[in-house]
């Protein structure tokens, strides 16, 4: 496993399960400016890059409806991620965090989460801004985002308030 | 398969690929007080039922540090949802929409997402307000939400917002 990916000193592992739960299709994928791990953004408001989402032909009927959105939750997959590590030790933090606190790539079941916004449909070929991940990134998801539910401007993150 | 989770008259479905491409660990189980998905909520923010989450021994560790968290992202899998439909009705519109315009379980990768109240931890039991699936549900992961990132207040559903 690459150094990039791999487990660093002051981090925790487990024992992973003998067998997975449930199987995931990647249905598309992520088409970003970014080729290796230290190129991209440390989180996704740190970019304005327009990046594309190519659906695969086989889900493409599923976008109707989808273009009145301002915004979409996108769930990937980060696929060279580690997912044994509990405790670990982000690089630009230097502090020990439990996985559960951390939007770190690496945990039990990889699933990258970004809210983005949505700037045209073309096809199966949508066109965001607010990703921070690899090129070629398998997608798994696409979801609207409802301000509703899904917005909490005054939520906090107490460890990384400190932090400042 | 049950009704409550078939293939509605006006749905459209596509057909599954040969296999999957990753695998899932479910990591814990959602319990909440909904037995049958009639009784459950039409969405995170109708009720204010407190729900916990229970973390699988294997994982606690990973806890550290998300007590400092208001509000968490949990992700968990509709495991009795069909994954072929691509244009769906949902009850409560009568509308034909598009998969993944919609928050809908069913979709080719079945993964919910909730935006949470943490109440508490105790051990490796999580109390939060803001769910709103059966009981036993299979838990996929535990993020921290970050308002600088994840809240989006002014984000609009147009399909949606044109309904009332």
């Amino acid at each position: 496993m690459a150094k990039d990916f791999g487990v660093w000193e002051g981090e925790v592992t487990t024992e992973l399960p003998g067998q997975t739960d449930a199987g995931l299709y990647f249905i598309g994928r992520i088409r970003t400016p970014w080729k290796e791990r230290k190129d991209c953004p440390k989180n996704a408001r740190e970019s304005d890059a327009v990046c594309t989402v190519e659906l695969d032909e086989r889900w493409a009927a599923g976008l109707q409806d989808l273009a009145s959105c301002s915004h979409v939750i996108l769930l990937y997959w980060m696929d060279r991620s580690p997912r044994n590590i509990v405790l670990q030790v982000p690089a630009h933090y230097g502090v020990q965090r439990g996985t559960f606190a951390l939007r770190s790539p690496a945990r039990p079941n990889p699933i990258a989460l970004s809210v983005a916004k949505l700037l045209r449909i073309e096809g199966r070929v949508l066109s965001v801004v607010g990703l921070d991940c690899l090129d070629e990134t398998p997608l798994l998801d696409i979801k609207p985002y409802f301000a509703s539910t899904d917005s909490v401007p005054e939520a906090v993150v107490g460890w990384h308030q400190r932090r400042d």
